[in-house]
């Protein structure tokens, strides 16, 4: 290759003794290590046992289930000299949820919205008592403080690994569930957008859709198809999703896929208003917004979901190539199963000070928790805002109550906790593609307040999210990003 | 979330008009597409048709097979003023090879070295008679002038869709396949360094591996199996991804994973030297390097691959935890099927000019081609820089036989090709990682040339690399990976 010509021009020294391979023999060919190892070749994992209670002087112990934004929010904010923090989930990362619909279509980075639980709260991963355990949460022993987990790769459980946890406070920050309706065929052929791995799976079937609908002695018919993108749900997620999506087709496809971007189609379905939560203005912003950019809106309820096409309940067929699916979320088998008081709706039941009152030292924030009828307090709704509010509550109180020496299990319970939570709405947020945004900050749906929409909420939001990446690494990542989409376009290599 | 506060401080006016919903019906209601799409609900691809023979005026066409480096060359230099340009490759891009072991341990972004072959041959996307096809090439019927072709998702066979290509000139750079030599449990147990999923796997696997050594229970010689590091294969690829691995290891690990720092190890098996084509002192002082950066360096060949274990040939047992295997490669399946003359080594044979003799308008470049015994040339080693070379050859040779009027089937032969092709090495090169390279100039391994080791051979060499990184977006981010790599350190949330 030419630029090597170059090469010759230099001449550096080799300053290297030139020695025969004889004198290498004892680095090149040892096999003690080997040796060492050969005695674990076979080796099973020996029946489990796991972490047991904390003694003094040893540090009491948190455990913390789950890694969203609840779950990481408390850990960022525990005070690690006074507490030894051990988090089980599937996902040694938290996913920065709120920019995942940028990720399917390349304009953003996968990496760029996830971030290593060990940057967080470095302790995890430093101090002898902190531990990430890549596991599920099988059950909770309430009566001994200890929890039952099982590890995984965070898809499917491996050989079966089961280890105990003692704690001193436990913390369920375990979210929610995806919710179907019980609508069959969901779960086997719609993608959700909750995980970094479904936006990784949205990419790859998008661009292979893409690549396919430009075969050779495709229909018509299946070309439509395999570029109809179907969303349902007219939440923020999926006007953000299709908003991207359609800036995808309008600024990339066009430019890259000139034989069939003639074909490629996104339908948004919902059965009432878009972002029915907002001001009444942003939807009505929204709505143009989104129409204008290509994107339709069926109003429809889903109730069959086949390989090729959704039935709605009207009747109507609706082919896809690709579903993605964002109807909200309901609380997960592990809550619904778990043998406490829960609060309407399913979820686990708290008190005013985010307690589980029937299970001593048991505390549960985020999507999977809910006050219980005796607060006399509604449910808050699944929001980020809402588990990151309640994480760093909860934080500053386990912190408190540490201080105080009622860090240990069976201790502090009679401890002075001072004020309760109080969840103050700060508004609502949505993209709709094309650098527009809502701002929506009333405190609720009746109030009034100030709404705006359009590129300055689109850069307050974004850059208001920014702030909000836990990293400096990851907001250069997302600047860079975005920097790049901008200058070069996305990228559309299918990896 | 505090940033919130300061929205309020923006009154920013909402100029839009209040509306109703009813005003919005048409748009937010229409059915109207989803009952045009309800038709192709079911539908099957059709009995595949594909390109028929092209005619004056239409352009000649070349369709090229597989998207290596001698493809993606070739692809680049094609006048497309000349030719339409179809390619046949189970991958939508190029993968920059030389970087990709920096890849599985984060110190580059899997994307930055993938490029989309719609950038490096823009025409493959805009012009109507050039095409890029997700698929394989299952036969050639060179009578007629024609390939048969099955889409493909990259992994697997789709639904199967089969449809027949005819050329005008037909460039097979399918390039060739690892080479296991027949040791059972190598494809079912290693993983190979080829293609950006194989560098994904292993950096989920490292990854997972880490985690799971963490957990409470796993015996210390669990530990020690689960982070052994074992590659197989002494090139500059198994060379490089060692010396990366323990750059991850000494530099990452030892601050992200301090409970199980010490359990983890690298060894790297060869059957003779390592890095053999190479000068002496550059073999020494890689010796050196890789030994003083914690890998060890055993002899020895591998006999069975078992899941949790390798049997060398002398009997010795090494348990490992992730398994990497390099040891080079040889003629894929597609090639050795192929009814035509092979090289010695059975690679496809080609003559002076990189024809295949038997079959008009076909050339063969990159690792899936080798001269024929009759040109009296010895076949030329596989790598990137030969691969490259015979790509930009064949391009200008292409061009200049279709200015000539040559382009069409069954014409030009009779043309004058002008200078066969001449194979100049322009040096070896191979990292040991920690910033120090090698590189060696001479022209054989027999032959005198300068060769340099060290941070400036690095620095030559990646810059070197950078330069040929097709595009100038992932120029930029192969620096900006390396710029943070170098400031926050690697990523290691498990994607």
């Amino acid at each position: 290759m030419y630029w090597f010509k170059n090469l010759t021009r230099f001449t550096v020294p080799v300053k290297l003794k030139h020695r025969t391979a004889s004198k290498l023999t004892p680095t090149l060919f040892s096999l003690q290590h080997v040796h060492q190892l050969a005695a674990a070749g076979d080796a099973v994992a020996p029946p489990a046992s796991g972490l047991g209670p904390t003694k003094k002087p040893d540090k009491p112990r948190i455990v913390v289930l789950g890694s969203g934004w609840a779950g990481c929010r408390l850990m960022k904010g525990i005070d690690t000299s006074v507490y030894d923090v051990v988090c089980v989930s599937p996902r040694n990362h938290m996913v920065f949820t709120p920019l995942l619909a940028s990720t399917c279509v390349g304009t953003l980075e996968f990496r760029s919205v996830a971030e290593p639980i060990a940057r967080i709260q470095p302790a995890i991963s430093r101090e002898p008592g902190s531990f990430f355990f890549l596991a599920n949460c099988k059950g909770l022993d309430a009566k001994n403080h200890e929890v039952h987990c099982q590890t995984t790769d965070g898809l499917q459980t491996l050989e079966p690994w089961d280890f105990k946890i003692s704690y001193d406070k436990l913390v369920i920050a375990s979210g929610a569930e995806a919710s179907t309706f019980g609508i069959k065929g969901v779960k086997e052929h719609a993608i959700f957008l909750r995980e970094v791995y479904h936006a990784q799976e949205i990419r790859r079937k998008l661009l292979l859709n893409l690549m396919l609908s430009d075969v050779p002695g495709v229909s018509d018919e299946e070309k439509r198809r395999l570029l109809h993108c179907v969303v349902v749900g007219g939440g923020p997620t999926g006007v953000e999703f299709s908003g991207e999506l359609s800036d995808f087709i309008m600024k990339d496809v066009s430019q890259r896929y000139t034989h069939v971007k003639d074909y490629i189609q996104v339908t948004l379905i919902e059965a009432n208003d878009i972002l029915s939560s907002f001001d009444d203005r942003l939807r009505v912003y929204a709505t143009n917004q989104l129409t204008k950019s290509g994107v339709r809106l069926v109003r429809g309820t889903v109730k069959d979901v086949q390989p090729r096409k959704i039935v709605l309940s009207d009747g109507t067929d609706v082919p896809y190539g690709l579903l993605v699916w964002s109807t909200g979320v309901g609380p997960s088998s592990f809550i619904r199963n778990m043998d406490l008081p829960k609060a309407p709706g399913g979820r686990m039941g708290v008190d005013d000070w985010l307690r589980v009152p029937s299970a001593p030292d048991v505390f549960a924030i985020g999507d999977c928790s809910g006050y219980l009828e005796s607060t006399g307090k509604s449910t808050l709704p699944a929001l980020a805002q809402v588990a990151e509010r309640e994480g760093k509550y909860l934080a500053e109180l386990l912190n408190k109550i540490g201080k105080e020496g009622g860090g240990y299990a069976n201790s502090g319970s009679d401890m002075e906790l001072g004020a309760p939570f109080v969840y103050k709405h700060l508004g609502s947020m949505a993209t709709v593609g094309s650098y527009k945004a809502l701002v929506d900050l009333r405190q609720s749906k009746e109030a009034k307040g100030v709404s705006i929409a359009g590129f300055t909420s689109w850069f307050i939001w974004r850059s208001a999210y920014l702030t909000r990446v836990v990293s400096w690494r990851n907001r250069f990542y997302v600047a860079t990003n975005w920097l790049t989409t901008f200058v070069f376009g996305r990228d559309i290599s299918r990896i």
